[in-house]
């Protein structure tokens, strides 16, 4: 593009860098700043910095906190021998959105994909092991996703926790609160159907 | 949510303020910065607080640069008495994508709007009418968007300028190049039937 400033050109190639947003919906959303910048582009702009320059992976568990151990590590209350497995911080904050989970979490940062190159130690698995040996957990509950990738990962987490003795779970599969059968995908429809429950 | 840590959360919110992500998509896209903190966070954050330092309306068509007068206003060539009349200054950048156009513009800052109160006086149209009587403008290019609000203050221009004695002209309507009839909206195809030329 001809005339439009290196700087801003620059801003729009870096926004165009995350997920959701291409080319187009950056240059958009880079206008939307400039015609806010005391309002969004500033405030914005310090707040990425500020996260940026203070944001830590968790050393327990991978979760994403302001220091060396996250919030939920730290807090005392969350200690109830429940170690939930997920793969991402996103999942992590998924599952406290919902709010029904009490204990503490491990993320695996991923999933196994020998393709690759990410085995076990690069996913954090190591230390799932040592925190199941240290911390006194009862079980660990595996919150993968309910991909092949994900199913993958969980058996081999089930394997190499197998001689440890904790219980392992994992999260139950089937149709989704509101959700019509019309827009489930088969695998969904024949899960739930396999687990049907008396009504 | 209950244990993202605040700033974070506030990172997510203003986020969710730009156009094209929800809340949903606001979280991924943090997730990702959190996890290119150095390679993309640091760096967008930096971009972002330049630009909102920097950037500057051009006092002269509204286009938004890095001082005073944009690189268009300030570049002897694109005196060429036309002047491109657009709603925003994304539609400024479409039509340099172009490149078609050799000329100045005219930012307006978008259209008429009685009921949000936006008058002649909202969209830089008194200077528009400076400009066209001061720079030895001879063809005013009304290129504002096809819609209701967009016609409408074409009109209103052209109204306005009627007395000045200056070229007014408008982009031709009709089918866009590569563009499919099946998907085009009746009034297109009624207007490109309307505009026919001999083949
Ligand atoms: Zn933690
Ligand atoms: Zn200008």
């Amino acid at each position: 593009m001809t005339d439009i400033p290196g700087d801003i050109e620059q801003l729009i190639e870096l926004m165009a860098r995350l997920p959701g947003l291409g080319p187009r919906s950056a240059r958009r959303a880079v206008l939307v700043l400039l015609k806010k910048r005391g309002a969004l582009m500033a405030p914005l702009a310090q707040a990425m910095a500020q996260v940026a320059l203070s944001a830590r992976d968790c050393t327990t568990c991978g979760n994403i906190g302001a220091g060396d151990t996250c919030a939920i590590c730290a807090d005392p209350r969350r200690a109830t021998g429940e170690l939930c497995v997920v793969e991402d911080v996103a999942d992590l904050w998924a599952m406290e959105r919902g709010g029904a989970f009490k204990g503490r979490y491990h993320v695996l940062g991923g999933t196994l994909s020998p393709l690759d190159a990410v085995g076990p130690d690069t996913l954090r698995i190591p230390r799932l092991l040592a925190r199941v040996a240290e911390e006194g957990i009862s079980e660990v509950i595996l919150a993968l996703n309910a991909t092949v990738d994900g199913q993958t990962t969980a058996h081999y987490i089930a394997d190499v926790l197998g001689a440890s003795g904790v219980a392992i779970t994992s999260l139950a599969q089937g149709v989704p609160i509101g959700g019509e059968l019309d827009y489930l995908d088969d695998g969904t429809i024949g899960a739930a159907l396999k687990a049907r429950k008396r009504f």
